[in-house]
This record gives C-alpha cells, sequence and structure tokens, in this order.
C-alpha cells in the first residue's frame, strides 16, 4: 500500500483528456474548461447547501440522479450564470453544441459556472469557442483547464497521485478553485477530481461524501456560501481492481487517498484566499460531540477579530476564548485550554504564564496553529483558514457589478 | 404625551451625579468613571450571552438577583478585568473602598469594566482615585463619564428625553460605549440609563429587556460577543405618576421612549463601528416566522462581502441575495424580493433591470437601506450594521495584546 505524488493532474487518469481556451467571458485569459472521457465513467456530486442555487447547479442536481454515464464536463468562469434570466436556455444551447461535437448524448455532459451573479451567460461565446476547445482537447493541457477555472483566484490548484494497494495500481487527480466566499458547506468553489478506480456507484459517491466532509467542508475564508458550489468526481474503472462494493481495505485506502487529495486542495484555496497572507488551523479536541467540535471550531474560524490578530501576527487567546464563549457548544471553563501553536496559552479560566517572546516568533509564521482542548470527550474537528488583511477589503470593496 | 430631547445625559434625572477621572488603566484619556444616586433606586440589568463572562458580569448577576437598592455604578475601561487571576479580588478591593467612601452597602454598587481581556485588574489604581473621583461627583459632568468609558470608540454616545404623559413628566438619559466586536446579543457594549419614573422592578426588568431586544441586539459590526456586555437602568422613581405596575397606557408610552433612547444609542455604536464609514439598516418582512426573518437579517448584516461592497459603494444585490440563500431561513425565491434605497434590484428569482446610474448614486450616501421582501408571512425583522473598511482590519490587527 502507497501512494506516490506525481504529475498530470486530473490528466493522471489514461483516457481522461482535459482543455481550456479563452472564449470571452472574461477580458483575458482562459475562461472555459473541457474534461473528456474516452470510455464510460461513473461519477458523483456534490453541491451548495445555499438554498439559491445557480441553474448549473439545478441542471447538474436533476442529472446526477439518473446515475448517468458522464463523458464531459464543461466549465465557464467569469460569469456564475445564477439569477438571471437565460440560465437553462444558456446550458442547453452548449450542451446542444457540445453534444453534437463530441457526438455524445446530452445528459452525458455536467456543467459547472463561476463568477459574478446576476449577469445573462452569453451562450454564444462558448458555442462559438467549443471547435477550438475540443480541438485542444488533443494537446490534452491540464494547466490550461486548471486556469480556465479561476475567478480572483492567484494561483491554480492541481494534485495527482499514483496509487499501489497490493500491486493494484490506480490513480487519482483533482483541480479546484476558490479564493472568495470560502466557507464551510462549500463556497464558490469548484473541484473536478477523476481516478481510474474500479468501484461503484455508491461507493464512489460515498468516499466523496466523507472526503469533501473531512476537507472542503473544513475551510474557511469570509463565511459566505455561494450559489454555485460543486464538487464532482469521475471514475473510467479502468484500473484492475476487483470492484469495490463494499467497505473493505482497498476502500478505505481509496478513500484515505481522496481524502489526502481534497484535503490538500482546501488548504491551497485556502492559502489562496482573497488577501490571505497566512493559513491557520483550529484543532478541537476533548469534545462532548461532534456538533459540539464543530461549533468551536467554525466560532473561532470565523471570527474577524481571530482573523485579524492572526494577520496582524499577535498571539491574542482572549478573542480566541471570546468566540469559544459565543459559539453555543456546550463547555466548561473549568476544563478548557487553548494552546497557540506549542504554547499552553489559557487554562481553567485562566490566562497562563506563556514566554511571549517565543509565541511572538511563532505568530510570524505562514501557518499558524491553534489546539483547543474542550477536556469533556472524544469528538474532534478541526477547520483551515485564512487571516483578514487590508487586501481582502480592498479586493471585495474595488470588485463592482 | 410627548417627549422632547434634551442635553444632560444621564444627568437629566435629578439626584443622579455622575463623574469621571483618569485613574491610569488607559495610558491617557478618561478610564474610571461613577454614577451616584442621592436617592433609592430600582434597577434591571441585561448581560452578556457569551458562555465566558468577566468577572464583574457574574458579580452583577449575583447582585441584581436580590433586587438591590443600587446606588453607585463604577466603570472601568482599559481592562476588562476577565480571564484573569485577581477578578473577584479587585472588584472586592473597589467595592469596599467605594462602599466607605460613599457610606453605602457593598451590595449597593454595581460594577462594569471594558477593554484588554486576561491582564489582572490593578485594583489600587483605582482605589487610589477613587477619593477624585467621589470629589468630581460635585461638578457631575455628564462628558467626563461617558469619555470615562470609552475604548476604541471615537466620540461619546448620550441622549436624554424629558418626557410628559398627560402633565406628569418623567425623565430618561442614556449613555453607551461600543465600537469593537459589535453583534446581536451584545458586544463589548456598556450601556448604562437613568430615569426618574415611578415604576415597579418587574416592569422596569420588562421595559428594559423589550427596549434592548429592539436597539442593541439588532446591531452588528463584525460578529463578535464580548465576555463584557451590560445594559444597566436604574430610576428614582420620584417622578409623580401613580407607580406602574401593569402593562397601561404610561407603561407602553415609557417603554417606547426607552426604545427611543436604546435605538439612538445603538445606532451610534454601529456608526462609530471600528473603521465604520457607513452604516446601513437591513429591513426584512414578510417572512414566515419571526425566527425567519431574523436568520435573513443577521445573515446579511453579518456578510463580508455586503459589508465590503457596502463600504465600495456597489449596489451589490447578488451578495444580498447570496446571504439569504445560506441564513438557512424558510423562503422561496418565487417570492422573494429585494429592495436597495427605493430601487426593486431582485424579484421572483431575477435581477431587475434597475436605474443603475440611480442606485450608484444612493450607494454614496452615509446610511443605506436594504429591504428584503420574504413575501410568505407577517412577521419582520430588522438591523443595523456598519461596512467593512481597511481601517477595520488595521485597527484590529495593530491591536496588540
Amino acid at each position: 500500500m502507497k501512494s506516490k505524488e506525481t504529475t498530470g493532474s486530473i490528466c493522471v487518469v489514461p483516457s481522461i483528456k482535459v482543455a481550456g481556451v479563452h472564449c470571452g467571458l472574461k477580458e483575458k485569459g482562459k475562461d472555459l474548461g473541457l474534461i473528456f472521457s474516452e470510455t464510460p465513467t461513473i461519477s458523483a456530486a456534490v453541491f451548495t447547501q445555499n438554498a439559491i442555487k445557480a441553474a448549473p447547479v439545478i441542471y447538474d442536481m436533476r442529472l446526477m440522479k439518473k446515475i448517468p454515464d458522464i463523458r464531459a464536463v464543461i466549465v465557464n468562469s467569469g460569469n456564475a450564470n445564477a439569477c438571471n434570466s437565460n440560465g437553462f436556455d444558456a446550458i442547453d444551447d452548449v450542451v446542444n453544441t457540445l453534444s453534437k461535437k463530441l457526438n455524445i448524448e446530452k445528459d452525458q455532459i455536467f456543467v459547472a459556472s463561476t463568477g459574478i451573479i446576476g449577469e445573462d451567460l452569453p451562450s454564444e461565446k462558448i458555442t462559438t469557442a467549443i471547435d477550438e476547445l475540443v480541438y485542444r482537447l488533443g494537446s490534452n493541457k491540464c494547466d490550461d483547464f486548471s486556469e480556465a477555472i479561476l475567478t480572483t483566484d492567484t494561483f491554480t490548484k492541481q494534485m495527482a497521485l499514483n496509487c499501489s494497494f497490493y500491486g493494484e495500481e490506480f490513480n487519482i487527480g483533482g483541480v479546484a478553485k476558490g479564493a472568495g466566499m470560502i466557507h464551510p458547506n462549500m463556497a464558490t468553489m469548484l473541484a473536478f477530481i477523476t481516478t481510474d478506480i474500479n468501484i461503484s456507484h455508491d461507493m464512489l459517491d460515498r468516499a466523496l461524501r466523507e472526503a469533501v466532509d473531512k476537507s472542503f467542508n473544513r475551510i474557511s475564508v469570509d463565511g459566505d456560501t455561494s450559489t454555485n458550489d460543486t464538487v464532482f468526481i469521475m471514475s473510467t474503472c479502468q484500473a484492475k481492481n476487483e470492484k469495490i462494493t463494499t467497505e473493505n481495505e482497498i476502500y478505505r485506502f481509496f478513500a484515505d487517498q481522496l481524502i489526502h487529495i481534497c484535503t490538500h486542495l482546501a488548504k491551497m484555496i485556502v492559502k489562496d484566499g482573497e488577501g490571505a497572507t497566512k493559513t491557520a488551523e483550529v484543532v478541537v479536541v476533548g469534545a462532548f460531540s461532534k456538533k459540539d467540535a464543530q461549533l468551536v471550531a467554525r466560532s473561532v474560524a470565523n471570527s474577524l477579530l481571530v482573523k485579524t490578530a492572526i494577520f496582524g501576527e499577535d498571539p491574542n487567546w482572549g478573542r480566541i476564548v471570546d468566540a469559544i464563549g459565543y459559539s453555543n457548544a456546550y463547555f466548561s471553563v473549568d476544563r478548557l485550554k487553548v494552546f497557540i501553536g506549542d504554547e499552553l496559552v489559557y487554562a481553567y479560566s485562566k490566562k497562563v504564564d506563556f514566554d511571549k517572546e517565543k509565541l511572538k516568533n511563532y505568530m510570524k509564521n505562514d501557518e499558524i496553529r491553534i489546539l483547543i482542548d474542550l477536556g469533556l470527550g472524544v469528538y474532534t474537528y478541526n477547520m483551515w483558514f485564512s487571516d483578514l488583511s487590508y487586501d481582502y477589503v480592498k479586493i471585495n470593496a474595488e470588485y463592482h457589478t
């Protein structure tokens, strides 16, 4: 059992081809991406929990109910295709044109959009570019696809693993975009994962849900969730392993590798959070229930005062304790301990006399860890979050509709 | 029935004397305030809902259970007396010294603190200053008291009303501090209200709770609630009205005036929010339940993306709709309407073709109003909030423990 990081992102899976082009939805840069599988696939997806959903999310949710053989995933940036007047018509245009071009069924196409909300999607820009997009599948450039899905992101987010389970080889690749509005329950965040492991639809779906719960759902940049968030996985099932249909050992191994990729992509999203200068992790242990552990982690990860303190490199444990206090979690100050890095800073309702200089130096790191021990039970939860800088305000105040 | 705004803040009530001095808890400026009633009072208080409470909050909560005759309120800024090792000892020191000096019982003294969390309170600085503090009651300067309770506030917050109910005169005065960490359920926020209306303890308590619910609990600057929040009211009961013991007409009149003062103070706190350049009000109507109206208002008022859009003067209705979407409130996009100012910007799941220039000009105002009509029921809720500017980040990143 081993897994090894490699290059190639989602193209690490044989028979998966990708492309990315500029179709004019963004002023410059690639803004239209395509993933194409030359062989049949099974797939699963997790969508935004925002009650207001973009047209592509509603479209895909309906599509995925049929357990389709998805052969193409088309993604545009620059326009979210949400809260506008031509959402489904635009999708129909795109899907019609692409299905003819690729000679596949319309319901073999998965769609996703990210960008501005409330503007009609000029689908003719996409349909006009489809010839070139499909042509470019030949050169199969993962970087082009990764770039085409970005909005305010400053770098592409990709990862690939070659895995071996007692000699049975399989691959997993992933690509994501995030930057703004990142929050538990997923924000303007798209991720596409490919694999060739031989697995049933149900088990693939289960593995994806577990991985999303442990990764993308545990990140926070600014507390808002968007209308478009989607995590999609497709498998060609062409690896030589016996088909996974239960939670056996190879399933566990696969699921852990998937968690590894999703966690890596999620942390890259936090790192690229709008205006982020540092990333932080809050780890809650000793909670009486999972719910309590979550409440504490979310309260701390979403506290603007904690975020600005981390930006200011100040070990402000008072703001952490305050955020625990209003988390609505069950806890007792008489059992509560807080660590920043390895330093105990608060224990049993009182500040601890810690080494201030040491902690000040620790706060200069790019990654800060806060450990909270509620001292009550066995449940744990962790979250990754970014700091809050001047640039966050700049990016979001200057972004105009 | 009329009420008229006047000067004098909490000193508008005869026999209430106040003072404020510098005792050295802050580097400069007044940091210790005193309210003294020459005659007996009844009083009521509402405290922070943060599970971690500062020593003075725990002390006062115990005190108020006995329905005490509070004669003095002593407040310091510069140190929150929270999460430290000498909290109650420090209070004992202060209360012992002050009770001797004023010749009152120890349990006739209400205490409050605001400032940094986690540092021991150097109570000798306070006790040493008590002679001067009490001496200054003679000059009775409301501005001194109002200044002494400030932390990162940039201006004092005061209001007074002379009220007349069919010829029966009474007064209400209020003073508050806020600035950072302002959020529903009250943040590092202190408010002290005086009146001379003749009222029972129970009815005074009821009026205060209603007023706090409609004012201080409806403001949001950054989503954090603090360990020290307190709203206190005392009445000398010396007005000539027949004692209020039920919800009669004069009770309603008094309660409405109290709401008026509390709302005014709460809005001043938002206006003085750390780094605030504008204030905004979100009004939710047509909700199926009060809970749904609250959920929507809070989600919008706490959205960093909405706050930065208001700072950037951008009528970004998409961010408002997004925040409604993840509010967890019961609503339907097919009945939802959103107005910015008087302009309908979103209706029935689609953007409305509004006058962009007009709305751009509207966004330049100091006060922005967002109206959300859920179109489902009769419940309403409103909240006031500030925008999010570079200065918020600056103030909170540069504030060091």
